[in-house]
């Protein structure tokens, strides 16, 4: 089982932030960052809803946190016992991948503390909590448990007029500035020992005063359950997550904990790559999985995840493309209805994608760089703030990094082809395919005096680069957007009349002639000696070490990118880009085309993004090159077990948890060292077992049926599951 | 005559580089700093020639400064007599601009200096000085005069391999270091007293060295006469520089300066604008003319004048559009010969306009930004240093500053519309007119999905907003070339055959048929209650104070523009633009249109740049805000009078003269108060004279006849001169 726990022995406020995103436990409708029951605010501790956000002033745009319901403050004869200003024997925390369980146990001396705590997965809106006291010496202790309005946030306040409410169950709600969405907790706690009761009503919430006296051998326990409710879930809130707690607590923790662990197991059942030959990989791939898996709307059908999960209000919550290229991959072959809530998602904020579109004078579906609810634009132009004049610096993600409607298209078009299902195109996928690539053809620039279009003055992934053009990433997926918009004719031959009336209906008819012309018309990147061109004129900028660019840094803290930044210059990248294309595109470059590439690119790529690593890691398995591809993997796989990565952009905080590299594992172990890929409505493998592993099986769906796929050095198989 | 001569009667080191400037001679072949003769480089002392560059390691070209022949340093009793170090009773030095003679008087206690010199009108490699002490007590005097090879350069050293020569002349010559350009100084002295002689070569040069005791109330005169010349004028310059000496000290003094202010009589002659009722305007008129002609290429059939003329390396010594829209309109209404020279410097240049083209994958003419000799591009991709982190900026004049070539071809069809005279269409200005307009059309991007074509990433004359869409100004030049290029054929309908035989020659054919359907597509500018937007996007960017954006400064030398700038994401812009066009094409905009812009533009512009005063000040003319545009004038006249402006851009130093406000200065009071325009080949006026003027007159050539415009509060006129 130690492959499947994340343990920690020590404390550290200062790596508190960081072990908050690490330790989190989540169900996709909200996220518990992995803190301690006593922690204040600057350890950062937060309970993040799920597609609930609000502005408040001119600040970012974020998702709101709850209040804290799993509050608690122990004391005894008189001292606070809190984990990093008492002073503690010993503390050791651990995290449950296999069943979403935190476990903390720190002796303070007079008194042991440990926990046992979950966000169910049964039970959407439940959180609860086993707290015991072991106490060594007699004296009296206070134990304050309840619902801790003294909220962390990143660009808060969010919530005002608390109200409270107290009876069998404490219930504290407010209501969120913007929209005024109501969000309320509830608790109730059970006990299995006497104690003197009280209620107060404090500036910081509302909470259960417990005091008893004690006898050194004395053990009492706490078991708390608290419901989670906002409007946006039920007419009343309040009452649902008071019922919902009452329930919990006439059920008791350890049926509530059992259904939860049930629920993960099915989890695990559909999705769970089993490996061998080493424990570390296997750890960080259990890792992956959770991360990835605790945060998916399940509880939704129309619900997408934000970059950095459930883990806090970083990146302001918002759905990135990693939603389409990192995340979807292990859904949509594992667990289908989860790709489908994201990409409808996208269908739904369609009326987002069109008004942006239009805001910048094009015609057609723009997304949203960073959506939030109702395909909102979250990004605004200034995204970074320049550390030596504190100024923010304009930034052109909003509005140049196109690729992500093509990205959309791309992820609409896997769903039809791993799932052999119509229905998501059907029901408003081929729209947003056309929408999407009607966008492309009012951004294209044709030239007045030859035949060839550009697509100027983009971003690609590589956002190092601002404004660049012809990206080749770019345009090889803006030209898989327009050959998915051609083939839904195909897709709908059976429904001719059909087909024709949804053109009709979208005024589309002139729109679909210039397709096929505009698709013969898009310039096609320079390539000198076998390496593609990331964008016109990449090859003239300085050629030099990464090392060199770094000694440029006047702080450690700037931005690299734009014109100021030391990257924007030279041929450093940030992220995977030519070889992003090339991972997703694996079918139109071969082996040598792929092998030249990454071996150009990849000394000159920062891995500045958690999505780099593991395009660099497929497309290493596709050509051999099984040692890289190795550490590339590890390094992915294993970002949310060591923790840490960048935890700055400028001024920025942009820590959290990484659910594109915890995708991107599943991607290199399922694509890359088994080589998984559809063929023809088809699942086939083309494995490149790295040398550490012994075997390789993880169960998928695809064309409807489910299989298990098992590779070993002796080769590999795809059978009925 | 007081408003013909420029006076400083103190001295101070920290206004020494501004002084340099203010008290410029010069001859079109070669300026001299406005500094003493006994200055060493820290005073920054220049002999600087025209249209010699080199490059010194990886730093700017730029232009090169030949040694300093006309230096002196007088001792007396064994204490050096120099300005700045030894204390001095009184200083005074002054300019005549009438006849281009600095004049220097320092009392120094024992003795007075006094002198004057000139850089020859009458002979273009002539530098002549007479140097007079008069000694008030008994002593011993050294004068040292000789050729100083301490040389100030920005960007250099540039001068190698010294050689030199004592004969009756003294001469040192160098080669420069790329192209090995002989550079060489002569001089010899003619003195009205005896005195022990002595030469030495020292490693800052070779020196005369005059002993001889003096007595109260002695007089002395030194009289220096210097040839220059480079291996570009002459095969043997040093023989050439030194015989020029030996001549011009035969001829003597007198009569070398009264050639040389005859030369100037002619001059003022031709172009003299006359005005009552204003000294100080009068004043600033005189020295704006003074400063624009002293530094026009007289000696020559194919050159042009850099941005900040003969006063130093600013700039590079590059020519820069201020030559076609700022300088040329005096000089094409006055002495349209030096007009021809400017163009034809463009002429002989196309060659590295239309390599600048195929660097960037265009076809036809892309002319330099900042050109050199044969049109090379003297800009870099980075013209501003960051004043935080001391870095390089990129910044995109150099490729984006695209009306560049329209500017030349509206300068052509300037000069056959003002002069009448085909002959430099025909040579060749056709030709650079068509390439120009096939840049365009290879640079013009047209929509996929509609019949829009859009100028996209381009940098207008306001250079804080980079990489912009449909600046109104560019796209306005563009068509005016476009329009040009068609017009050609009626201009040259004569001669059908010919043109078609150029057209042929140059395999425009398909080209020509798509110039005027480019015509047809270019996008209009938006214009929102009237007024123009600047480009796409420019009324969406924060509006704000002038005040506001200043005081966002973190640092006083920090670059405006660009993302990073303050002024960038902002409607602040640096100089005009929208107004530049309308200036441009008075006959396009009604008086009304001109001056809502006018009023919405003025306030948000920095006047950052010495081109943008003299295009509000036209346009004020022309609706008739008088008091507006006098102080614009002033502004724009005054600007060498007053020195100074701004000397730093980033770490960049750019002091310098400003040709393009003196030829602004003419332009508005040409064009501006008498308001002078061409209509149908013949010149007619639109008087708007500010009550400060009760006169002006002033000589011009339009239509190959010599006129005199002259304006009175009661009207205008245009007579034979």
């Amino acid at each position: 089982m130690s492959n499947w726990v994340l343990e920690k022995r020590s404390f550290d406020s200062k790596e508190a932030a960081a072990d908050g995103n690490r330790f989190l436990c989540a169900n996709g409708y909200m996220g518990l960052r992995g803190v301690v029951e006593e922690a204040g605010p600057s350890l950062f501790p937060a309970v993040t809803l799920a597609g609930v956000y609000d502005q408040y002033q001119d600040r970012w745009r974020e998702p709101v946190n709850a209040p804290n319901s799993l509050f608690m403050q122990l004391s005894f004869n008189g001292l606070a016992m809190t984990l990093g200003e008492t002073e503690a024997v010993s503390h050791c925390q651990t995290l449950d991948y296999r069943h979403g369980i935190f476990q903390r146990e720190t002796d303070f001396g007079p008194v042991t503390v440990s926990s046992q705590r979950f966000v169910s997965m049964a039970e959407t809106h439940l959180l609860a909590d086993r707290y015991e006291m072991r106490f060594r010496s007699d004296g009296e202790m206070t134990l304050i448990a309840g619902i801790s309005t003294d909220i962390w946030d990143i660009n808060g306040p969010h919530l005002f007029d608390w109200q409270f409410r107290a009876g069998e169950a404490l219930s504290a709600w407010a209501v969120t500035g913007e929209k005024r969405i109501t969000v309320a907790a509830a608790q109730c706690v059970s006990l299995d020992f006497e104690a003197e009761e009280t209620v107060e009503q404090r500036a910081s919430g509302l909470f259960r005063v417990l005091k008893r006296k004690v006898k050194a051998g004395d053990t009492l326990t706490v078991s708390v359950f608290s419901g989670v409710y906002t409007s946006l879930d039920d007419a009343d809130p309040v009452k649902a997550a008071e019922r919902l707690s009452l329930q919990a607590k006439e059920k008791g923790f350890a049926a509530c904990i059992r259904a939860h662990r049930d629920a993960w197991e099915t989890i695990w059942e559909r999705c769970e790559i089993v490996t061998e030959g080493d424990e570390a990989a296997a750890l960080a791939l259990h890792a992956s999985q959770y991360h990835l898996n605790c945060i998916a709307p399940r509880h939704a059908k129309n619900l997408s995840i934000p970059a950095r999960g459930l883990s806090g209000q970083t990146y302001k919550g918002a759905i990135f493309w990693d939603s389409e290229i990192f995340f979807f991959p292990m859904f949509v072959y594992t667990q289908p209805e989860i790709a489908k809530s994201l990409l409808r998602y996208r269908i739904e904020t369609l009326s987002g994608a069109l008004k942006k579109a239009a805001e910048y004078g094009y015609r057609g579906a723009f997304y949203a760089w960073e959506s939030q609810e109702g395909g909102e634009e979250g990004c605004t132009n200034f995204n970074v703030v320049d550390v030596f004049t504190h100024r923010p610096v304009r930034t052109y993600f909003r509005d140049k990094q196109i690729h992500i409607s093509a990205d959309i298209a791309y992820a609409l078009r896997s769903y039809y082809d791993i799932t052999g299902d119509r229905t998501l195109l059907k029901d408003g996928g081929a729209r947003v395919i056309l929408e999407c690539a009607r966008f492309y053809l009012s951004r294209a620039n044709g030239h007045v005096d030859s035949e060839q279009a550009d697509f100027a003055d983009v971003i690609g992934p590589d956002e190092y680069h601002e404004r660049v053009t012809n990206n080749a990433f770019t345009n090889r997926m803006i030209r898989h957007c327009l050959e998915s918009a051609l083939l839904l004719k195909d897709i709908f031959a059976d429904q001719p009349e059909a087909f024709t009336a949804l053109l009709q209906e979208m005024e589309y008819e002139k729109d679909w002639q210039l397709l096929p012309a505009l698709l013969g018309r898009i310039r096609e990147p320079r390539v000198k000696n076998g390496v593609v061109e990331q964008f016109d004129g990449y090859f003239d900028l300085e050629d030099c070490f990464l090392d060199t660019v770094r000694s440029r840094l006047c702080d450690p803290r700037e931005y690299w990118g734009g014109d100021h930044g030391v990257a924007g210059t030279t041929q450093i990248i940030k992220q995977a880009d030519v070889i992003a294309m090339m991972a997703l595109f694996p079918e139109a470059f071969t082996d040598p085309e792929i092998d030249v590439n990454w071996r150009y690119y990849e000394p000159r790529t920062e891995h500045g993004s958690s999505l780099s690593a593991c395009m660099y890691a497929l497309t290493a398995c596709r050509v051999g090159r099984l040692d890289e591809a190795w550490d590339l993997f590890m390094r992915t796989a294993n970002i949310d077990v060591v923790g840490g990565g960048k935890q700055w952009a400028g001024e920025i905080y942009i820590g959290g948890t990484h659910p594109a590299s915890n995708g991107g594992a599943w991607m290199i172990a399922a694509l890359g060292f088994a080589g998984l890929r559809m063929k023809n409505g088809k699942p086939e493998i083309h494995p490149n077992l790295p040398k550490q592993l012994k075997r390789l099986r993880f169960p998928i769906i695809a064309g409807g049926e489910r299989l298990m796929v098992e590779v070993t050095p002796e080769g590999g198989k795809i059978v009925q599951a």
